[in-house]
């Protein structure tokens, strides 16, 4: 059995955070298959596993995370890879995490939810453009900061902060965006895709067509 | 002048998750109010300061640092107090604080604003109705939580987990939640309400009429 399970669907941006991480570092890992879609989320299993009722869900030799920016501090905790060297390092790596969960992933993932998944009769047009809105003034952040440097909380390398900050926007054409209005982050985008071990949201986690059987 | 300067206003819970933590520390500091309201927060002086446009910031001897999670793990750095004392510990704090910027403060705040500041013309109800239905998802968790131990991420102290969920909560009535209905919600506001330093919202930052002139 593989050292590490995570409990996860393609679909899952918050998932891939964990997934890309788990690639990126090498580890010896096997996706779980959660079938959100259909309520896997809140069975009494899932419930018992994570009461958050939410994905990624991380189980490993030191027992089991949840929340993706836990789980990437675990993996740094475990690996030393990805992480700050020093305290202002990691303080910065935790601002731009906290900004990530509340900002950008809080507002973008659920607006791709809602235009992506959500039947179209559900869907709500105030919703959407509020969250739209959200979503604008998140990537503007980003992109200031990525035209003033290479990667999100250190200058010269990838660490979680990137790896929390991208969980998303692989997904860009479905969120709506051109790559060509935001040239900062397209780059910054390609510079992780770069990174030995980088792979694709659905070709990383069970779920999607192009995952394959699940 | 005082070791620590908090750029804040009196109706900001994430501005007050870091007053708080200030006040319970006994830390030498003073608030400096930002008219945020009045569009401080887009000021070119503002933005220079806090390129995200957000309270809080905090100036202090090690420099200055932005949103509530960082400065709260800022703080146990320079303090010791209400930090993990294991790997374990800390990896619990980080999953409940990451769990509440994405999913309790992250709704709860925006519908406080959208139904206590916005102006009423403003108001869209399928929004409110919207950040309504997330925000009772996420205190189902955490009246859920503190049914089975007193505190957040530790069952028999309180961290800066506890400081950060509680940041709005304090304003139930705001909300629009009725304490009986989350009595164990309440019991736990009042546990840390009985800590020596609490003090509540409007009487630790500038900018409501409780607070007095600023």
């Amino acid at each position: 059995m593989p050292q590490y399970r995570l409990h996860c669907f393609a679909q899952s941006g918050n998932a891939y955070k964990a997934a890309l991480m788990l690639n990126l570092i090498g580890a010896d890992w096997e996706p779980i298959f959660v079938d959100f879609f259909n309520g896997a989320g809140r069975s009494p299993e899932f419930l018992a596993l994570n009461p958050m009722g939410e994905v990624p869900v991380l189980d490993g030799p030191k027992g089991v995370v949840t929340q993706s920016g836990a789980i990437l501090h675990h993996l740094v905790e475990s690996y030393g890879q990805f992480g700050g060297e020093t305290w202002p390092e990691r303080e910065e790596i935790l601002r731009w995490m906290f900004w990530d969960n509340h900002k950008l992933t809080g507002y973008t993932a659920t607006l791709r939810f809602m235009t992506n998944f959500l039947p179209e009769d559900k869907r709500d047009a105030a919703v959407i453009a509020f969250l739209e809105g959200r979503r604008k003034i998140a990537f503007k952040v980003l992109e200031a900061r990525l035209g003033a440097q290479d990667f999100v909380a250190t200058p010269d390398r990838p660490t979680i902060a990137d790896i929390s900050c991208c969980g998303y926007l692989y997904w860009l054409d479905e969120i709506g965006v051109d790559r060509a209005d935001v040239p900062n982050i397209s780059a910054w985008l390609d510079r992780i895709a770069a990174l030995p071990g980088w792979a694709a949201p659905y070709e990383l986690m069970p779920g999607h067509p192009i995952s394959g059987s699940v």
